[in-house]
């Protein structure tokens, strides 16, 4: 058996030794049914059935000759995932993939059908009450005419191209199985923007945070930032390279229109990127603030005590030296020595006061 | 309905689920009417019209064989363009970009047309009467003797060239709408310059501030200017790859005069993605050097103190030595006790210094 | 002779002037037997021979027409590697390799052979009971039907292939020594994972001691990290270039197929590199959180020492002025002096706390 | 009209709006008369004129068969390049570039003609007495058997090559025009090595200054060598583009055993840069050298000053006790208590010295 | 005359405005003749003449058709170099790089012959006792059946070579000229792993040093290595490409065979490389290792301080209270006042000490 791995850092790999291509769930353990939604299509026709048994989906897969969408929800049935790659006849590394979550996003070719990964990332209730990046696997197989889309759990981003597709306003129902992928894909990257838009919200309440009280407690803010950041980026740094591949897919499986599509996609795909980067140099730039507020703080700190302990040391001094219990002290006994001996303190005080403003201190 | 977007990271990207290509406004919202100018031009003609409703525009623009340029001032009423679009023939993705501001720079070659967007970067009046960062998309469409422009809103940086038309002199009536989209290119990076000047006097300004008094205030600006810099950064990098996307199009709708004209805009473009490295690179040297005036100020403040307290820490205590009250102190009743106390503290005071002034403490 | 060489830095070349392909160990001492295994199997056989001697083992290898896996454990015996290599037609160069511990993962084609280095991470019981990074070489030359793999100690990673091998489930029998070295590599890249899984594990940990105390044990810690993750960069870096290579060798020794396999092995080799630098990111992080979390503590310390001798130095003076022992102070002999002084004490002590605390101090 | 512009960042490039092609100066005020030379060479002729009219350089230029190298000190007067342009049929943006001072390095192909910008750096005199970088824009165009440069300002770094041209010694005479401009262009690369060396020098000097004392004049003078360096950085890189464009020119303009001194000019200029990067990195380094330097120093002053406070405060504190009023304290009427209590302090004293000394404080 | 340079920054280039291919040695003075050792070999012949004199050399080397190798150690007298050049039909621009010592590692391919830089590194004694990087010029010109080296002084790294040579064994003899050139260059390469050995051993001594007792020595000898590591990197980033250009020129002067042993040290120089980017890195883990350590360290300063100060200075205050001389301090007629007070102080004392400790201070 392989032993449980944590998503955040290592993508779930098969255990060490094991097979290639044997496809055994590696994720965090589900115990939700795996449910199968099938919406076939075309620009006259429009039939849609949720949680259809699997050899039902699997036989209409193959019978109609609509547009045929098949949504998996759960690849956690490995023994799911196979039967139904072989009745489509997908390579056993492609399967190995779909249930193995973590990917890297890319696209594969296998001539009879593409191969997609992409990453939907969102925001769940974390530990503390505060939203957590969640990041689940999105795998999708461009057959001839069949989408196959599998992702980890139910609940997804897809409902307003659903409907979409049951009003048939638009493109979607005129255009083939290649434009109803990019169409998934467009939205995959279009809620990315959403999820970063939401970490520049949080920067910026950071930013206020660091300038008013920079506790440790907003520099572990920033740190768990700066890690999710890294999972964004993971996530999001490969999708230029799957539009690339995928523009140069032109051929059967992609028409010449959807390729216009794509290179749209791409051009989206490159600004999530540049927007990833941008935040990431903010977050640097937090750290550097939360140093550079520390150090000002620090200054301030110093600059009080400083003019407190510089005053009051030379007095205190100096009202040491006449509680001294010599026997011979002249101005003890001088008439106006007490009275004098205040006027000299209040007149260092204020010259010290003056110097210390003259240099700029307070 | 679209959830209004920041424009400062995020472009605006359709809502999600939002059909591709549907061409919906994504901005801040603006109520100013859209106003249009069309002129047209040739060797030996010139006329121009402002506010021209839009079926006489698009009249205009298809009878006359001159060179025409249409103008339009506010993209926020999707509706007009897209009726203008579909009688230019445009892609649907091309009437999306020019609605949905917040592009990167690109260009597109449609075969029929070139669809190119800008960034035109200007100060404005910002919140606390600090000038700010003010970035508007200009989309710019090169059809067979047509250019169409679109920008944001009325007030544009173009009226020199409008002069220049009127006045026939140069080579700009002589050549065709290639060089027309060349010329307002020009402008556009030319203009660019202006700005990163600006940047420059505000960070020489900076400079002078971290050195003569480093404060928080001074900090959130520099950190605001390297905000604002980023964005600057993701307007022009493109720029480079925009202008070598244009030299790669020579034929039909770029002759070969203007690519010659192109290239020194390349060139420009280039320069000014340098000049912007380099004030990042200063931005960086603020940072740094604002931490090291702080802990230089921190280092002064310390000595003061240090020489101060080392002085006077001492000498409190002898004189509180002289202030016991034992019975049996015979110090005390020395005939030259006090005087002889006065002289032993201000050599200590001397010695320590000679002391510090040899460590080079001040 | 060529003197010893630590293993952590410089790959151990042959001694300055020594001749190029003369084949001389250059590792640390080591007195284990050399032992070699020997398994040739096919669709329909398998058998399994261990510690056979050199010269049956070379036997085997040219006699029989199954596919044929040898296993030298040890390479410090180098007249064994030059007879070995002798027999199976290496050239010098590959002997030599084989024999210099430390090589960088690398792919030659010899056109007769294929020959691969990679390194094997792990764990070992440090010298601090602490697990320290263990990297081990491994040789593998594939040749027609045969796979000779030399390692420098016994013990390692491949019994699950092995059994996997006996029992003849799934494609391992039925495909070439091709597939064979890539099951051999996709598992050491896979075992990696687990290492990174380890650093990940051992970052996070620090974190938590960081937040908490930062000693410079902390410190030496995560330095002792940032190097050896060096180590572990030098050792993953050339995996995709080692990939790559071995992905255009299509043709005689590497089939089509196995091309496939390659491929996904290519995607976890990048998968790989991805999470070292995500975890170097995460330690130059670590660093930076030192640094803040230090500057953070001793702000606190300050502020406490500021408060406390900012209330007690002028009190401190007060008490002194009263001290005095001037003939003629009229206030000693007040009715309420001595109480009225408390309460102009206690009086500026509240005050000061009060204004720390709206300067949020504490 | 065009505002003046600062040269330290912003190319000078047209006024905003003006024609693309405009020849109009950009640059600092200048009112020297613009003088021209002209030497015209060949195997066994030599003859140079100074300060020739403008008309008669035109006429001498076109009637000779020699080489002729036409020399302009000064491009502040637009019309006279113009003039000197139309007449050698140079493109309207050759000539814009000439007068545009600030031009980024670069070469550009014009078919009848190669038209070279690079920047001559030297040291003048600063604003306070101290050396300030310099940065001259040399323009050069080669036409067929025609040099004509043109620079800021009289005064430059060939006289060694009139002297060698007068002597005839070398290659120099025997070859083309096509050397003429790589002997120039060499001399101008040469050049950038001494004012680099005088960088090393300068650093090398701060360097020291910051170990002894790190004074903000220091760090002032640390920011400004890094500004100049991005100024020579941003003049230095494009050399290598320069002269690989150069190059690839061999042809009708540049002979094939020019391209080997070519190769050799690309090679120094690959010197320079790695050089200016050097450079770069030392003042990076002297930049964490002053914040190192200032630590260090803060914490020798703060152990002086814990030092000097944890050994008084606690006696300070004895000495108080002994001077309180209490009619029974029994210490006081101790025979030899006042000795008993300097023992007992002097103890403290020494005790406490001791245990700094083994935290290692002094 | 050209002035003296310094090798560590800038090369030494001609004076400005001298000719190009002019051969004026450019380096430190010396006055050590120079000395030419002669080797003719083949596989059945082996002879060696020391200190020939330059004309029998050459003569030597026309008439005989072994492979002949020339060394001439020190290329301070450039005439010498000249006639040689000459002899051999050397390029002029080859002759000035020979003469012009800090040459960057290229090669130069000028049909008849190859040119080849390299510099040997090695550790010789610097001025106050401690080794200093030394960095020393190979030339080396590989023409048909002869190569002739050129080094800055007598001593070199080739001896071994020799003894192979010698005694006939390996390859060396068998093999052409270009072999001997492929071995002398592996020898430079192997050596630089030594030096950079050195380095990492130096760099691990001053971590301890770091830890241990961070001073301003070690900070000084940090930056030492960091500056000395850039030259190596300088003299090592090149190898990659010199030794990729020699595997481009496989042909008459290049045999296929020896195209082998380049790949290898191919492989060699990349790991150099790899190790010097490590060295780099670890340089740079030190200095943020430094002031991590300083911080730390003042940390533990400023709490010693702080907890001295903070208990000592409200026990101060109070018995500065019952040092005051009012006449009615009702206290001070007490009975247990004193042994009240003392309770009390101790109290406090205990009190803050458990605050402390819960704070983790100590």
């Amino acid at each position: 058996m392989t032993r449980p791995r944590r998503r955040t850092l290592a993508p779930p790999v098969p255990a060490v030794g094991s097979s290639p291509g044997s496809v055994v769930y590696q994720g965090p353990e589900r115990d939700a049914p795996v449910v199968a939604d099938l919406i076939v299509y075309g620009p006259e026709r429009y039939e849609e059935r949720s949680d259809v048994p699997l050899e039902e989906a699997l036989a209409r897969l193959t019978e109609t000759d609509g547009i045929r969408w098949l949504n998996v929800d759960g690849v956690h049935r490995a023994e799911i995932v196979e039967r139904l790659g072989s009745a489509l006849g997908l390579h056993p590394l492609t399967m190995e993939d779909i249930v193995s979550l973590g990917q890297r996003p890319k696209v594969e070719d296998f001539e009879r059908y593409l191969f997609v990964t992409l990453r939907m990332l969102a925001f769940a209730e974390g530990e503390h009450g505060r939203p957590e990046l969640d990041s689940e696997q999105l795998s999708l197989v461009l057959l001839d005419g069949i989408v196959v889309t599998f992702q980890e759990r139910r609940g997804d981003l897809f409902d307003p191209l659903r409907e979409r597709l049951r009003q048939g306003k638009g493109r979607l129902r005129k255009l083939g199985a290649d434009y109803l992928a990019y169409a998934l894909m467009d939205i995959v990257i279009d809620r990315t923007f959403t999820v970063l838009e939401d970490y520049g919200d949080a920067i910026e309440t950071l930013e206020a945070a660091i300038l008013e009280d920079p506790s440790t407690r907003v520099l572990e803010r920033v740190n768990h930032l700066k890690r999710e950041m890294l999972l964004v980026r993971k996530a999001v740094w490969p999708l230029r390279e799957v539009l690339a591949g995928l523009e140069r897919q032109e051929g059967q499986l992609v028409s010449r229109t959807v390729i216009t599509y794509l290179r749209d996609a791409h051009d989206h795909a490159v600004q999530v990127i540049d927007t990833v980067e941008t935040l990431r140099d903010m977050l640097t730039n937090l750290h550097d603030m939360y140093l550079s507020s520390l150090s000002y703080r620090m200054n301030e700190v110093m600059k009080v005590l400083t003019i407190i302990a510089t005053i009051f040391i030379p007095l205190s001094f100096l009202v040491g030296v006449y509680g001294m219990n010599f026997h011979y002290m002249p101005e003890l006994s001088w008439r106006w020595g007490y009275f004098g001996l205040w006027g000299l303190m209040v007149a260092i005080a204020v010259g010290m006061l003056v110097a210390f403003r003259r240099r700029g201190w307070f």
